[in-house]
């Protein structure tokens, strides 16, 4: 039989991998008042877009997605390889976003690595971290999940 | 007066803070006998190398490392721009690695951007992801600390 620990664990992942998805579903909406709703709006967060460099405080980061958005017109994400850590007031995620997007009418296919952090506010799992990076060699095959 | 808890958060942030520094002393070392010291040695850990794919597993990370050090002669870690969360059971660290290496006999400077995590393992907070990132646009002036 699972212990309480056991349980309260596997809910608090639970909810984790779903704040992870959240964030990639206000991605693909390229709407800034999404992606206000998936993080912490406090001067501590912390964005590195793959290539740039890092952005610090709410304000720098969301101008950042308002950038981002005002220059894309399509983006889906499939995330796979998610490794997931939880502990009480901070979570981490480590996933391969596999990504399709359009570029001067071709379909573009990518894959980023990304570190995403989680902090937990009544029981709400906002992120504080987005550490995404270009893969520059061969990518191994997905294993999936 | 500062509280137990506020006293047992710092004194895990200052842990936290050791182990990262740890860290790149053994990076700087050039020997994988050093990485093993302040990593966790499960198939559970992670490392990405800037631009490469995701390792995981102790031993593939384990292997990288030789890899690395085999075609290294210096590297020199300015870390700079910490940034730390600690939790009871792993915390995480965003920081700018300011490296001075040495290519065809010339001084090469880069800056890399790196989230580390680490695993609280009885009071050794040891190293369960490496996650390194190349800068390929401008780098901002850093602020220090």
């Amino acid at each position: 039989m699972p212990s309480d620990n056991d349980t309260r664990r596997e809910e608090a992942e639970r909810l984790v991998r779903a704040a992870n998805t959240r964030f990639y579903r206000a991605f693909e909406s390229l709407q800034v008042e999404q992606i206000d709703e998936v993080w912490s709006h406090d001067d501590s967060v912390r964005c590195i877009h793959p290539g740039w460099q890092c952005l610090r405080g709410w304000t720098a980061v969301r101008k950042s997605w308002e950038e981002l958005f005002r220059n894309t017109r399509y983006m889906e994400f499939n995330v796979t390889d998610v490794d997931v850590w939880v502990d009480v007031s901070i979570a981490a995620v480590f996933c391969h976003e596999n990504i399709v997007t359009f570029r001067e009418g071709k379909v573009v296919r990518t894959v980023m690595l990304a570190t995403n952090l989680f902090g937990n506010f009544d029981n709400r799992w906002l992120m504080i971290l987005h550490h995404g990076s270009p893969v520059l060699g061969p990518v191994e095959e997905s294993s999936g999940g």
